[in-house]
């Protein structure tokens, strides 16, 4: 297996043929061509072959690739045969959703603390997990051995949060307020801005129809702050 | 102004450009070269200049980009420059979080409904909006003129939400729920997925330093279901 660095633009890729594969696997299929897997789950099957091409063979021309060993080679490349410890930051309303998040709990990423700065919050349980005072952080991120860290605060909060990760020697930090962390080398920050996901959509709903050449109608247009 | 169908990924970025443009503008910078951007916010110059030359011509060699031009080039582009109506469909912790996101405060997106199925929460405010019945939804988004749906509920009940959706004729569609929704031609489903955020990151951590050659230990290995 090839170890070179790969972009986050591929791993993203990555995680989705995961996702692809684990249902078909999920459904008894053993190989599935680069074109049934396109077809089925609207990918780019030049993308796909493209892709595992770089880690490696999987596929046999005419059979397709053998879905078990390509899944367990992708979890191997994504890091993901080993479980993660998460330290969620902001006990809000979204910190909160996260400890239960569904997605999480048959993932290899488990939350084992949660912080906030509320004194009526600190001590209170959400889904099994005690929130922390965020003072303690550092012994509490060294006690529980956490990798990622999760930024659930206001914006205003977040740059502050974001140095107190730093210090406690964690590497990656999922964020989501929406401000953008400058990371080092060291470091790797993933935004997950709802914002901008909305933002691709408002460009498809004043794309052109396919069918015509006029412009959508702006609908109910008005002025608005960005 | 090309009006082309451009990609997804392009929307991406354009979306991240608009928030640094409007950083800069906030800071009171008149232009900006695309090396400079490209220094400042840690993104590639060359992409900058081939994605903005797609859309016409805003620099000038030697002087670099007008800031608020492109800025406002840039929201005409996504369509930003109107409003838009957002249905959360699911009033846990995760749609009502939403509710009151500070990024869609200060964005082109305004919450207008709330649905829930728990007569527990049906009639309760949350963050100025009442948690109507999901079984009027059809009138609900007719009324309000909803442009977006998100889809906040459980795995297991995203798909009959997402049917709901197509029938009341919304054609954009932001997914927190970690299932692959199939969406038609006539429609744009985004999904902001929790784990795969996390997934890239975890390819991070296993990574070999860039300093060494060999691949980073394994640490607390342990098996996961992924």
């Amino acid at each position: 297996m090839k170890q070179e660095k790969i972009s986050q633009l591929t791993t993203n890729r990555l995680s989705i043929y995961l996702r692809c594969l684990t249902e078909l696997k999920g459904e008894g299929q053993a190989s599935v061509s680069s074109e049934a897997l396109a077809d089925r789950f609207h990918l780019n099957s030049a993308q796909i072959r493209k892709d595992l091409a770089y880690f490696g063979e999987f596929g046999v021309r005419g059979v397709g690739y053998d879905i078990a060993l390509l899944r367990d080679h992708i979890i191997k490349i994504l890091g993901l045969d080993r479980s993660y410890n998460l330290a969620i930051i902001g006990a809000g309303r979204l910190g909160s959703a996260l400890v239960d998040y569904e997605g999480l709990l048959r993932s290899s990423f488990h939350v084992k603390a949660l912080f906030d700065v509320d004194p009526k919050k600190i001590g209170k349980k959400v889904g099994g997990i005690t929130i922390t005072d965020l003072k303690n952080f550092q012994s509490v991120v060294k006690k529980a051995n956490i990798d990622v860290a999760v930024i659930a605060v206001p914006a205003n909060a977040a740059p502050d949060v974001f140095e107190k990760i730093k210090k406690a020697g964690i590497r990656a930090v999922l964020n989501f307020a929406p401000v953008r962390l400058n990371a080092d080398d060291e470091m790797r920050v993933r935004s997950l801005d709802v914002t901008s996901g909305l933002e691709s959509l408002s460009y498809f709903l004043t794309e052109r129809p396919q069918t015509g050449d006029k412009p959508k109608p702006a609908g109910k247009a008005r002025k608005s702050a960005q």
